[in-house]
């Protein structure tokens, strides 16, 4: 069936008490994501004011024809939240959905809607004496639907899980416009298949997250991080397995950052002045989230380090001693980012590797990379501790930014091939939305994209659903 | 199509060389659950070698009409892992797959068969200087695919989660016959939909759990345990939320006994000593691991408790002085649904609630189960730092253990009544096999039965994996 734009238009704004936007100047920031790769079109942006109206929203859009996009805080890096170019769907943003419905200090849990920005509910926590841990570069703008829509990654991962670690229920409308209450504050509940797993990471394509229960964590009494000057990726694992036997769940990140990638960011910040001189091959950024003082995680961490050090593990470290350095130590590894944005184009992978293959891993790849494209530079650096690399790759010396893009294919391959090899993840944290879908129907088996088809099919059979992203 | 068994057994005898069992006095133990409540009936019992096998079984099942049963270390407590008694399926036991496939201690994982009985992979952990986390009372027989099939919970799940949180990939053999390997030992992957965790929790209706990879963890320099004495449920909440604050992530148990149920150890154990005397209403036993030592550990429970002793929130406490008293004060634990098994029949309730609401129904439940059965005994004990309790009756005194059986239904719905209208779990840990398939479709809204029928039906639609369970 051909959708019928006016009579849905009518319909739909009605239902919404008017928050339907349709005027293309309005709608514009919803119809392209983040990076400004994707561009797409839409019958409306749709902003239901709560779960009611998002169900009828759905069931009007089935009786229409219409699909659905479900939109969070569109920040996402690969697509996933943007239209196609038919004009057929309905995009419906959850930004107005954005109640703390609930926090419960006794329980330690907090009851969300999904349009909540993330940093609100970290705020929310943090009023409450608690920690809601979840952690990463959009949080000022990204939603907590999108986060789990998305099981999103981040900073903490290594003591608190990513996204789905942290929620313990979901609200969700399905593909028919039900609504589904799974918004249970249980530790424990053996009752049936795990739907609420199903729903986080699908990325909108089995049904819209409308509101989720997530589990508050005690705040810890002080946060400490050090720097570690390191020579090889061999001894970053080793100093790992000493920090985790030493530290225990004190360790709460272990970030690693490649010498290209500090010079990518002491090159575009001028105020930024390097860890270590002269720069090690790698820097490990370690966070203690200690349960007794700060004194106390500072003397963990120099007993640690001294242990390092005796190992021939370490060549140089700095415990931070304030708030301010701490800080000081994370900015450089969020600038990194930041750096190749200002540098301009550059090829973004985003894998996870078994811990014990990413010394081979790395430097096949590589050696790889060099003979496609001889010079290009390696900005290397992300979330060791969970086996996830940002694994970009930035033009040579001398090469326009934009030059880069003729390689991105076959970089890609070379990358991937070698992540497959290995048994790794061609996307730890970002999702597969419109950019990577191709690329995993050539990476995964033909068993298990032929199970998720069926359960695809078997919760959204007309494929209304954000279709288009995943599969 | 009715399957002929001749035919059959003749050609899976063959395909796994002779390790069908069909003499009813060898399947017999195959046939019946644990607790004896069930008893079935099969064409077989296959006992597969290795996943090959498991995938051509699941085949000429398929292609003789055969239903196929699943079966671990048969230690479940639901009949999950029984056959009905229309003999026409077929047992696949998984005790002969029980090779530890590899350990990596520089990745912090385990490789296993479904067949390896728990207490061996914590064994192999030890053994590398590690720790798997998951324990409960069966574990010197249960095996791993059974616990992962029925996500099971234990003593640990407050820190480390339940066997799903401990579970980085699997591989399955599917209603079809072909084999998953989603054999992956990354923390973070996020492409696609979430198989493992649908697998996981499904008891066996889904496919066949033949190997999965664990998490390890690093092994805790010390484990104290203490008891507390405590007057109400509130202060027991008020306890876990002043250790939660004070020990962060080295409280790894929190567990709570009732008066009554200290009391059925006291009466069934002649070696058994109270710990307190008289018996408070409530004990609770906190377990630390701590990365230090056992000094550190015993400083900062004395720490905690003298502050919960001057809020009034305790009346008494003891912390272990050595290994051999944390293992006394564990066995007074271990020993409640032992000593209630030596009284005889008694009506288990395996429940989880949100723990703000537990005081509140513990209170609402006694009262209505008193109305039902004047002076019944609540053996009242579990998982409180989890929200999970096993709230147990037992025959009022003077009456005859068999009797109470009369009882049981009514109870039930008191029960379950009661934690519905709280957002309760009526399995926490056990799941639902065939005990309690029927509360199931009392208890869950349609549209979430309608996804797990949908689910069921898309991964298995001819309905031949674990029929009888769970839906």
């Amino acid at each position: 069936m051909r959708p019928n734009p006016t009579d849905w238009i009518a319909q739909a704004s009605a239902l919404l008490k008017g928050h339907l936007v349709t005027q293309s100047s309005d709608t514009e920031p919803f119809l392209t994501d983040w990076r400004k790769r994707y561009h797409g079109n839409a019958i409306g942006v749709a902003l239901p004011g709560n779960t009611e109206e998002v169900a009828a929203l759905v069931r009007l859009c089935a009786a229409h024809g219409i699909s659905i996009v479900p939109q969070g805080g569109n920040t996402g890096l690969v697509g996933g939240a943007t239209p196609d170019t038919s004009g057929q769907s309905d995009v419906i943003s959850m930004r107005r959905m954005n109640r703390i419905r609930s926090i419960d200090t006794r329980a330690d849990t907090i009851t969300v809607e999904a349009g909540c920005i993330l940093a609100e509910i970290q705020q929310a926590a943090a009023h409450a004496d608690r920690l809601f841990p979840l952690s990463l570069a959009a949080e000022g703008s990204c939603s907590i639907g999108g986060n789990l829509s998305t099981n999103a990654g981040g900073t903490q991962v290594l003591r608190y899980g990513n996204a789905r670690a942290q929620c313990l229920g979901l609200e969700v409308v399905t593909a028919n416009g039900d609504v589904w209450d799974g918004l249970r504050a249980l530790r424990k509940d053996n009752t049936g298949y795990d739907l609420r797993d199903l729903f986080i990471g699908a990325e909108g394509t089995l049904g819209i997250i409308t509101a989720a229960v997530l589990a508050l964590q005690p705040r810890p009494a002080a946060q400490v991080t050090a720097l570690a000057a390191i020579d090889s990726l061999d001894a970053a694992l080793e100093l790992l397995s000493l920090a985790r036997a030493h530290l225990g769940p004190a360790l709460t990140a272990f970030e690693i950052m490649s010498e290209v990638s500090i010079g990518v960011v002491r090159a575009q910040f001028a105020d930024e002045r390097p860890p270590f001189s002269p720069l090690p091959a790698w820097t490990v950024l370690l966070e203690s989230s200690d349960t007794e003082s700060e004194v106390h995680a500072r003397e963990r961490f120099e007993s640690l380090l001294a242990l390092a050090f005796e190992r021939g593990v370490v060549q140089d470290a700095l415990v931070a001693q304030s708030l301010a350095q701490s800080q000081a130590f994370w900015r450089i590894r969020e600038r990194i980012p930041e750096g190749q944005a200002r540098e301009g184009a550059n090829l973004k992978h985003d894998i996870a590797l078994p811990l014990a293959a990413i010394p081979d891993f790395a430097a096949d790849a590589g050696q790889a990379i060099d003979q496609v494209l001889p010079g290009a530079r390696l900005v290397v650096f992300g979330h060791l501790g969970d086996g996830n690399l940002h694994y970009n790759v930035a033009a040579p010396p001398g090469m326009a930014p934009n030059d880069l893009l003729a390689y991105q294919a076959e970089i890609a391959t070379v990358v991937n091939d070698r992540v497959q090899a290995r048994a790794g993840s061609i996307s730890a944290e970002h999702g597969i939305g419109q950019l990577k879908r191709a690329e995993l129907r050539l990476r995964k088996s033909p068993v298990e994209l032929a199970m998720m088809q069926a359960i695809k099919q078997a919760l959204d059979p007309h494929n209304r659903m954000n279709p288009g992203k995943i599969l």
